[in-house]
């Protein structure tokens, strides 16, 4: 799950910040707009970014969550900039938390998994993925592995990873070409060389070697 | 439900501005990337943030929310600044609009409501909604109280809210130990001094303390 | 379908580069952040956006597109700023990517459709969309009308279109009251002279003029 870091309170109070048509530096060509007060100092900023970025409830969350979330925004940006930045985050952050409460996206990191629901063979399932801007879900790291075994289980359903054989059989590479740098096979696995050259992965997050033509759950990552 | 009001057919034309690979400041190693002419002047600019912000069917929105899109982006940034900004934002208004569409998220000022439809206990209801990135549904004011009454009334579920008796029985406090600076009480209530330390939220709008072991809709805010 | 064209992988690369606790120059306020080294230099930075911005699968992509996601970041923004608004952006398209896999939505350009499976008469219609910050679906070229059908056909029901009949007996218009320069009517459609003064869309992508109190699925653009 995507655990975030916030104080929601103070978050909502920082958003009201961005210049409102009220106290805005605004559009000169449209007179129905009010004037133009000054933007609250720096000092004001910063009252919202500790809100903002406070080490709130810094134990429930992993510490790599923590770190980005602690990830601020420069103090070299001006006011307005900054506003205008942390509004449009702000708002991603609320978007990726209600997808992610209704269970369509989990995040690790920088990456976002998501299934369909659906289950095809492995082209079909990798087409869905990068008409989407995506690709299979390949995990990178045990954390990563988790996130995907989390979707496999909640659809119960085995999906297919994003990783092939390669012409040398029992060699398994990433989409791109690139060798694995982590691998979560099942003991004696992979097994097939050769004549199963897809991977899927079961409920308890271990990986089989397969083939490409059954109907297995789309998890793609983007 | 979260009203906007702006010129979609303008927004898109000033969508298509964001500098393009033939008139950008590419990425020098790469030569496969076709290089870089101007960007187009400020008065085109002008031009498009007159369809963005006009007073687009201002007498459908609530006051707040049509000063909020009058909310411009300062001169003071430059136009390939401004560009990108607008586009994000504007992507934002999408996802959000799609999202709303669905009856997935209320949208009040900068909070947005939203619910998993799951019933469970206080503690189980607030760990979903902290886990990404929220937390429980705490009305501030009518308006507040009004999106989320909506929400119960959507699911036809009672729902519990983010206040909890202190220890000071009958003393009911926002999550943060805050005192209440807005309440909703259904005439007679709250009456379980000290027994009933959570607090739920009827079709009505109308509060109740409740226990918290029951089973209550999930409703969180970000 | 919305089709995106980059690396994934390098993009996640690229998203770890905005600036994290061990290489940000930090929020000052904050003593528990560890320290602070430099950001990567301009020439790391372009080494992600090669791979951000590759022509990646070309091959699969509308021109439009493609030349969309070629869209840079000007050189003039500096390393931290950009490295936010990548950040940003990114995000966004992960979260248009996954509401695309589920069919929520269909990116045509800058446009969004979507629809929320209801059945309802014009003007109810017009209202679910204008709510939530769009309007009724109008295709403005073939591409558009085809990503609508695509709709219809994925609920199989036919659909009201952002158009009406003018004071003008036979004469359509956007709702804006622009004249269309688009259409696609089916043969011997408009007939309904002045009785019919709604537009709806088949399954086959070709528009009838209909009466306004029928029920037609809701397809909304953003």
């Amino acid at each position: 799950m995507l655990s975030y870091s916030f104080c929601m309170i103070a978050a909502a109070v920082a958003l009201l910040m961005p210049c409102h048509a009220q106290n805005c530096a605004g559009a000169p060509e449209l007179p129905s707009i009010p004037g133009v007060s000054g933007l609250p100092g720096l000092g004001g900023l910063n009252r919202y970014f500790g809100g903002l970025f406070q080490p709130y409830r810094k134990e429930k969350l992993p510490e790599r969550q923590w770190l980005q979330r602690q990830q601020d925004l420069s103090t070299s940006f001006d006011d307005e900039l900054r506003n205008v930045l942390l509004n449009l985050r702000q708002r991603l952050f609320q978007l990726e938390g209600v997808l992610a409460l209704n269970g369509k996206i989990t995040k690790v990191g920088e990456k976002i998994f998501a299934s369909n629901g659906k289950e095809v063979n492995f082209s079909s399932a990798l087409e869905s993925c990068e008409e989407t801007g995506g690709t299979l879900a390949t995990p990178m790291n045990e954390e990563e592995n988790k996130a995907i075994m989390g979707i496999v289980k909640q659809y119960n359903r085995y999906a297919y990873l994003g990783i092939k054989e390669s012409d040398t059989a029992g060699q398994f590479k990433y989409m791109n070409g690139q060798p694995l740098n982590y691998t979560n096979w099942q003991q004696y696995e992979p097994n097939g060389k050769g004549t199963e050259k897809c991977v899927e992965m079961y409920t308890d997050g271990n990986w089989k070697d397969r083939k490409c033509n059954l109907y297995r759950l789309t998890i793609c990552e983007y």
